[in-house]
């Protein structure tokens, strides 16, 4: 890690992002364009997340499995949307054992197509349905221009694929999935999201309906931080996903995706980092609590380090690390932790053994007013008091963040302004027209009509017209 | 699931290992050649076999993370015998969004050189050593014949990938993760391996020494079960892996590389199982206990199921199903768990109801001997402890089963007759000449030189020359 400061969020939001995803050793780039390696802090931090949310999918009922990362092109060709929106973006495999294949593999960017085509093979009864089995993997997108965590050629991912036997039962199934997203970025990430329905242009290829979430980053932006499609008959339909119902009638299912990936990584550091590096919610953080004693020679380190022993064994339920090095200093350390976002520091010295004290800093709250002094008596307790607070005022911070950033522009000149720098929530007729103008001027998109609507009616703000929903525009990763 | 009886083991093993695979609904095969879909129960004992090293990994000091699936064609050149080894196997990607690349990609299959090549670049000095790395992923080897776990186009498994400053701490490395490898395989898994060292016509394409675990199958062929490598300098050499020592010299790491893969479920299959199914190990089962409900009406239904669901609370702590369909019969309910190979089954009828009683029945014990009544009272600690039972039982079995198939063949010609049902342990010269002999006369291979040897000396079983260890000459898999 490197000393030199950090690019200011303020100066370059960009570049700050990219430095901290290299000097916290969260991911480096790969040696093939627009690939990633995900380091083991950045994997740790992914680990935590696939636990929280594959205990939710488990508690709803989905089962994992794993599905062939090699996809014949043939089966993209069976659903048109489908293959017109994956096509441009797709790696094929033509070499296989030194010889040229007579039908192209393509690695899979996404899996409906393999996974329906088996689905129409175990799929033969009613009682067979409904089908909730998810996959944890890697995917490949052909992308132009990529940025670690937010875009990269390859990224890991959970796709969930459905199967029902009724049209109402795959809608549950899409908003309840959504919702679990949601749960997770509020609960377990501190990640304020909306929960809403894609426009028509937005919406996923193949999907009859996408529902996402949507985070505002510290720059304003937004991200979309997981989808959830309804995917209607669509895909059943292509590949013949077919069941006897309780009246022995041949029917076809209903299906649905939804898909969260490594991306959120990008969205929890762009939300909550600040200018001296990431800060992680203490759920999610692979560290929670660094130990640093502080010394200045042996006799002092003699003192110090067993008692910095005997705290570590005491907080031993925390994700925990002693900081020992001695090539380095302490001002070196707390930088170096901060730097990586560790939700809570712990320094004992001298003194603290003397008055039976530690002073502890919090990483969300910079400076002397994120610092006190504990006893070192029940300091579990305090710890575990500390990272709740920690957990709580993240959101917190966010929240009011993202809400001071919402604008209710009163006419189509102010959203072009609101947008440079916040989402406008603004009413819009569903016309393309008015979603592509706005596009083209701003470079702002509509990124959900959200649920929670307001009551009765308004004007579009583009063009005017009678408008039943609001939707909020605004630019986007 | 099918009611056909299962092929017999003894009339047709690899047919009645098919049959185990596709109707257990372990995995079934992907449209695409040689590929496989590793279906929900598959999937969910590969998650505990995860679990259960992923743990050990990380108890010695390791850490996840994820390198690309992508590897520039010339990586792998820069190793002459890695690239002879793997090159007649690869699956190329030369077609990216739309165009041809300049530089054809690999699909990984396996992670040395990316991995070298990221080394090279954050290995600077002697603190950064050892770099204890492991990668959970998918790779893909162009293998002509497949078959479902054992060889696989696609296969999911873990490599481990580190760097150390010392040739002492690389080799204890290497030895290390196989005996990780070992106390997985014995006490989780139920499956006794032997450990030893790969001559050298069988070690990994570019290690200077490897070492596996080799299990014996119910047809007595042998199953590498996991390989640990000691790689040398080799991979340093080709990706400038260096580092500067204390006293600021640059010196060249020592690597390591060990993997254990999907394959393993094959070994688990192929060990325990029998005519009417798989048997599962306990700690690994996704499903240690079933219970079902016995009743003929509805009378009898509304007195049993309230116990079933008391009983079901009481043993939460367990894996546990309720198999409560009403569309099939207890004997086919019956059948399809023993399919499935769950430990434990529990049957409560109304006489149970009456008494205060369950009847257990043990899958790795068939028929009556394996049946007992027991109170309903402390059931969880009767259930703990019979599934404890269990798992001892199945590795005493296996372990009889291979020992009584392990032989000291007299002579050469002894030699060729026993290994044809079963392994000889045998004097070897250590000349490959007498190695292919072996293998071109009857088709068994030196499956390793296990570290377990006899006191002295003795004569090559082949050519009669001194030997000084022995060695397991088996068919394998």
């Amino acid at each position: 890690m490197s000393e030199d400061k950090l690019t200011p969020r303020k100066e370059d939001f960009s570049e700050w992002y990219n430095q901290i995803v290299l000097r916290a050793e969260m991911a480096d780039y790969a040696p093939v364009r627009g690939c990633m390696v995900v380091r083991p802090y950045g994997w740790a931090l992914w680990e935590n997340i696939q636990q929280a949310l594959d205990r939710r999918f488990k508690a709803t009922g989905h089962v994992n499995a794993a599905f062939p990362l090699f996809i014949p092109m043939s089966f993209l060709e069976k659903e048109k949307e489908h293959v017109k929106g994956f096509s441009p973006e797709l790696a094929v495999v033509t070499i296989g054992g030194g010889e040229k294949l007579e039908e192209p593999l393509v690695v899979r960017p996404t899996s409906e197509t393999i996974i329906g085509y088996m689905y129409s093979k175990w799929i033969k009864s009613y009682r067979d349905l409904p089908v909730l089995i998810n996959q944890w993997g890697n995917v490949v997108r052909w992308e132009l221009r990529t940025r670690l965590f937010l875009r990269t050629l390859e990224f890991y991912w959970q796709e969930g694929h459905t199967a029902h036997a009724s049209e109402q039962e795959a809608r549950e199934e899409t908003r309840r999935m959504l919702d679990v997203y949601a749960d997770f970025a509020l609960n377990e990430a501190a990640v304020p999201v909306i929960e809403g329905i894609k426009s028509q242009s937005e919406k996923f290829a193949g999907a009859s309906m996408s529902l996402s979430i949507e985070a505002m980053m510290g720059d304003t932006r937004a991200l979309q931080a997981g989808t959830s499609h309804f995917l209607g008959q669509n895909f059943a339909k292509a590949f013949n996903i077919q069941f006897l119902d309780p009246s022995n009638e041949l029917q076809l299912a209903w299906t649905t995706s939804w898909g969260f990936s490594t991306r959120f990584i990008g969205a929890i550091i762009m939300t909550h980092g600040d200018d001296q590096g990431l800060i992680l919610p203490p759920r999610l953080a692979p560290l929670q609590v660094v130990l640093v004693p502080i010394y200045k020679n042996d006799a002092e380190r003699g003192g110090v380090m067993p008692v910095v022993e005997r705290i570590a064994r005491e907080l031993a339920a925390f994700r925990l690390k002693v900081d020992d090095r001695t090539e380095v200093t302490p001002g070196f350390k707390f930088n170096d932790w901060e730097m990586r976002g560790v939700p809570l520091r712990i320094e004992i010295g001298p003194k603290d053994v003397e008055k039976g004290t530690v002073a502890v800093a919090r990483r969300d709250i910079p400076g002397k007013a994120g610092k006190a002094f504990l006893p070192q008596e029940n300091l579990a307790a305090n710890v575990e008091r500390l990272l709740a607070e920690i957990q709580v005022s993240m959101l917190q911070t966010a929240t009011a963040f993202r809400d001071s950033h919402i604008f209710d522009p009163k006419n189509y000149a102010e959203l072009t302004e609101v947008v440079q720098n916040g989402w406008a929530f603004s009413w819009w007729c569903e016309e393309d027209a008015c979603e592509t103008k706005v596009k083209e001027d701003t470079k702002a998109t509509i990124r959900c009509i959200p649920f929670d609507q307001p009551d009765g009616t308004g004007h579009c703000i583009v063009c005017g017209k009678e408008a039943k929903r609001k939707v909020y525009f605004a630019k986007a990763y």
